[in-house]
């Protein structure tokens, strides 16, 4: 720039983003969506970002507006035999009994202490979630947050041998990081705990803990030793499934979605709360019918039966009369895990 | 272009960032809190926001991590001589018991449809909060927020003759502008009801509903005529204040906000839990000193005890022990309002 000519502030910016603007046409169009056979689902997501980012498109939705929500048991990770929190709590459940030795002769926890798996079988909801209780309250959220990834780094899971944290699902990985590069902010909503996920969603998911909700407990703030501390109390403040979806996605973002992930009953509110909404909006729901590469499980369209994360066949019906997709593991996608 | 010569894409970005770069060299520097009078409380907002953002700054913050935290009543606009919301409710009262008129003969709403001020200047917290409930529940969301909104474009504060909307302290929208622009997110955090507050705040304050958390109403779905909808309950959920406004923060955000600002009693765990952290904190309380253009009270500092947001000598005391500094109204704030 030896010629001596000054240039302007707007020139500057213009010629910048004519410069940016040939940058973005040189760099190859790459499938973002690689592990997706193509069909319908794949279509599904596809035809949704461009209708709903293209400026010139009559369902053109603002950047600010853009916020897709997903489930994680079922619908992110794998949620068979049992959940990845319901095994972390039953890890937990030695450590928690050294420190309350009362609880071992206590159920549930006697159970598990004795590991007498016909009791465990017969667990309820309500001896599973004083399970899950009792793994994380009276821990500093820091604290706490610190013992889920230490026990992700060592966990197996039964059937792959791997940690849970591998258990995600590659093609719904690469649907969050699309729709993130097409300006949605990704939110998981879980009725798993809110802490729970947050301690690795960042890591595994790319998403940030003002994006996770879940199912939370009671939070106490105290001031100990001089140090202000947050701690989890043994007590149930939110339970984010079902109706509870729609009210959490209200309640952390007062917005919504435009978009939904699930993959069972727990998610049928979060999905007609997303789709009931004008314009664009996309619904999808993973049905697990691929025994062999991961599990089988409905009971819709016939699949045996599960007491986690069931699909049923009214569900089923709903997604066919309210245009949402029906993602089939078996035929929709080319790969189900990284690792394969 | 016409030398022939082909620039790859890392050439040509490379090229871009240097362009922008001058671009901002040549941008004229304006002060950017031009309602703060100099001296250490526009002085402690100038070196937060310089140490946390330049990158060889040993305090230096991340982008994700920088969060500032807000309190609305006393902090962000006028709370004397009642709050906004309870101006609002009073106001709401005749609406409800058109709807319900068996209410206009029970306290406490008795007392404002007959105009009965003495009943209602011995109100206690529980009768405000009937109040304030029944303001709002029965109604969705949605509704809500256009019943605020009409409020606010119609009603006007006794000492201003102004709509509340326009009560907002300019030299507190520009530290908001100012942390914003430097990478912060802005959530406004609230003992007044969040669903109020995101009526206006995107408006008012630039601040999207994402980041607005306050005191919640439980709220319940349900398909009514074939549409969701979600419907406030005449029923708290969560209070969000004193040691609400950590647990809040953590809810919503999952992280400790490195900057938080506040004015009252209310406000000092919000504060504690912000400045207890690692690194470089920002902790300010606003105190309302200035009689003439706006209102002095305290207790603090011998100024006139205040049932609205009271600032007591203990917390005036810890935020000189803490190092939170206090902005005085008179002396640090060149104006008030933006209509000054």
């Amino acid at each position: 720039m030896n010629s001596g000519i000054r240039i302007g502030r707007r020139a500057v910016l213009a010629f910048a983003a004519v410069l940016l603007s040939a940058c973005a046409q040189l760099a190859p169009v790459a499938d973002p969506l690689p592990s997706w056979n193509e069909g319908s689902a794949k279509e599904a997501i596809v035809q949704f970002v461009r209708k709903t980012t293209d400026p010139s498109s009559p369902q053109f939705v603002p950047l600010a507006q853009r916020v897709a929500t997903f489930d994680q048991d079922g619908t992110l990770w794998v949620e068979q035999p049992i959940y990845a929190q319901v095994a972390f709590a039953l890890d937990r459940v030695k450590d928690v009994v050294k420190v309350q030795p009362a609880l071992a002769n206590e159920a549930p926890f006697s159970a598990v202490v004795t590991g007498d798996r016909e009791a465990m079988a017969r667990f309820t909801e309500e001896d599973l979630l004083k399970i899950v209780g009792a793994s994380q309250s009276g821990l500093t959220i820091e604290a706490f947050h610190e013992v889920v990834r230490n026990w992700a780094a060592t966990s197996k899971h039964p059937k792959y041998q791997r940690p849970y944290t591998e258990l995600v699902y590659a093609p719904m990985l690469e649907a969050m990081k699309y729709l993130r590069s097409n300006g949605y902010r990704t939110y998981i909503v879980t009725g798993g705990g809110q802490e729970f996920v947050r301690a690795f969603a960042e890591a595994v998911y790319g998403v940030p803990p003002e994006q996770v909700m879940g199912t939370m407990l009671k939070v106490d703030y105290a001031v100990r030793d001089g140090r202000p501390t947050l701690t989890n109390a043994p007590a149930l403040f939110f339970i984010d499934d079902k109706a509870g979806k729609p009210v959490g996605i209200n309640m952390m973002t007062g917005r919504r979605p435009q978009a939904a992930f699930g993959n069972s009953d727990g998610d049928q509110q979060m999905l007609e709360w997303t789709t009931g909404g004008a314009g664009a909006r996309l619904g999808m729901l993973v049905l697990h019918d691929d025994a062999q590469r991961e599990y089988a499980y409905g009971p819709a369209t016939g699949l045996p039966a599960s007491k986690v994360g069931s699909f049923t066949q009214p569900l089923y019906d709903e997604a066919k009369t309210k245009g949402w997709t029906v993602i089939s593991i078996r035929n929709d996608w080319k790969r189900v895990f990284a690792f394969e």
